[in-house]
């Protein structure tokens, strides 16, 4: 087992990264969180699959469970699903002492820690990360949230759990399309500040803990310098600004990742055209990106994604903050204002 | 103008408490926040008497707004109207730089706190408090809720403002009964621990800023020691436990204030059963909410009000945390179990 220690201003904890760790799940939230109910969310395609040996380890360690199981998908992240949970608590008297855990890929994280950071204004929380996106990124530094219509990620709370699990052995169900999914986060982590990782990736190489654990070390540091997002945390959103707007044009039918690849893409192609880049790292990251079947392009125009970017959380003052790439390992915060936009939106199209 | 300053973990703000001070918003909010665009969220009976001046004043000082209007009552205190809020914040595309201002009584610094607590993960906040209730009380500290269905302020958020403008001038249109509750929490703070503050209630003496100013040193100084409400900062639910239940029983009948005071004689009766009180004290109690033309008594049996406590938020392990008047101006915190509970209700009642 590897153990990565995420020390935040709000609150230091573990993040258990190995195959088996399901079944020390009970002892675990009981030493972190002292708690004796949890409740477990969780997702509809993760819960049968590994709902009864999570609630099973947890009653042998002397908790009381109860359960709420959501619909796979982003319509889930949503006020109506958050409202649901939290009458879910009350109906069951969950009080401040008790923990809430999340068993699933980013959306249950994103959900249910928001629940959790707000029910009586905050109970411990713990993640179970079951898709490699969420072992790699979501899972990890306490940004909880939901959607509004207008925009992703548009309510939430600085929340850090407790206790982060994460089973590897619980990513082998994953389907193809969403492993690869995981990956364009884990190839985010690399263009930013890890051309080993980014190596070791071309060749196809490498433990899949001890890339998970890479990745999670790269975003402890960051969130520990800082934790509200206020400075170089904001290079964790390399591909997220482009990549939130075609997600949201795509209406569900692109995964976050895939979005996140397609938005990496443009901003690449975007940099090599201002000079910022090179053309040989430029290729080197759409090629990688293909290597995972990630999508590079999106058939959406410039004006379009536009409209989707002035609602983003990266505007301060009146200038996007964009993370733009200048090698293999190498990124900067580049604030623009909203007509230069529309430009480094157009180069990136093609 | 009298100044209180608030240090909390997280963050010191001024409380500016004093006749006329509307005027000096713009300029305050501009120094305190350094936003340029702002949100003013009002109660549709505030709005009409103090929006026009309020919006004037942050127009002269350069900054852009945005006002939404809210029903007046508990009502607004819900999920449904936090959405509405904050699909409304999406709408006029507030970023993480502007600014919140709740301008009202405990319901709108309440639901506006939350709204700026979560959206975009928090923005500037500030709370201009029209009510005597809010002033001396709801808009210090940093505690932001809605109610559920379950029970009042189950979701929420800790979440300081940057400002608090109190104008004394605005609690002149109270009516009689809103003022009169909010006198409930101004005797709350006396008995907590200000047996001068007692006397000076008792002579319906001393100016109303000076009384303002008194409780929210009070407030301040708990809330500095334990932002979290984990320890000493529960002192000042004196009179909300059982208050609690009174409210959520009376289905909007009674005003806040009100049902803090029927909570308050509670305790204080129960106490007096007891040999924590003298009969002195207790009857000094009884006769200053009289004298505020506060109830102190109600119908509702100790049945009905056990099940609405099991979800207060005040229960840590199985006990509920009760805050017991030991004298004038001395209190103390007393755990209890679900079946002592009852019998303190009982002897509550009359």
């Amino acid at each position: 087992m590897r153990t990565v220690t995420v020390t935040a201003p709000s609150g230091q904890y573990p993040v258990r990264i190995g195959a088996g760790l399901l079944p020390s799940l009970g002892a675990e939230v009981r030493a972190r969180t002292g708690a004796s109910r949890c409740a477990m969310v969780s997702g509809e395609n993760v819960f049968p699959l590994y709902g009864a040996a999570a609630l099973h380890s947890l009653e042998s360690a002397g908790l009381e469970t109860a359960a709420l199981v959501f619909p796979a998908g982003e319509n889930t992240k949503s006020l109506p699903c958050y409202g649901k949970l939290l009458e879910f608590l009350a109906e069951k008297r969950f009080t401040r002492s008790d923990c809430v855990i999340a068993m699933g890929g980013g959306v249950t994280g994103d959900l249910a820690g928001f629940a959790a950071a707000t029910y009586q204004r905050g109970l411990a929380f713990v993640q179970v990360p079951t898709t490699l996106l969420a072992a790699v990124d979501a899972s990890v530094g306490g940004k909880t949230a939901v959607n509004l219509p207008a925009g992703k990620n548009q309510v939430g709370a600085f929340y850090q759990p407790a206790l982060v699990l994460c089973d590897t052995d619980t990513l082998s169900t994953l389907p193809a399309r969403e492993l690869n999914a995981g990956y364009a986060e884990v190839i985010k982590y690399a263009v930013l500040g890890d051309a080993l990782l980014f190596a070791v990736l071309e060749s196809h190489g490498g433990e899949l803990s001890a890339v998970i654990e890479s990745c999670v070390r790269q975003k402890a540091r960051l969130v520990a310098e800082d934790e509200r997002d206020l400075g170089q945390r904001r290079l964790l959103n390399l591909g997220h600004t482009f990549g939130h707007a075609v997600e949201i044009h795509s209406g569900g039918s692109l995964l976050h990742g895939e979005a996140v690849a397609v938005g990496m893409a443009m901003i690449c192609r975007a940099a090599r055209k201002r000079g910022l880049l090179s053309e040989r790292d430029c290729a080197a990251v759409l090629s990688l990106l293909r290597e995972y079947s990630l999508p590079t392009e999106t058939g959406f125009s410039a004006e379009e994604l536009y409209d989707a970017l002035l609602l983003d959380k990266k505007f301060y003052g009146g200038k996007l903050h964009l993370v733009v790439p200048r090698g293999i390992g190498r990124c900067e915060i580049l604030p623009v204002t909203p007509a230069e936009l529309r430009d480094w939106l157009e180069d990136g199209l093609t």
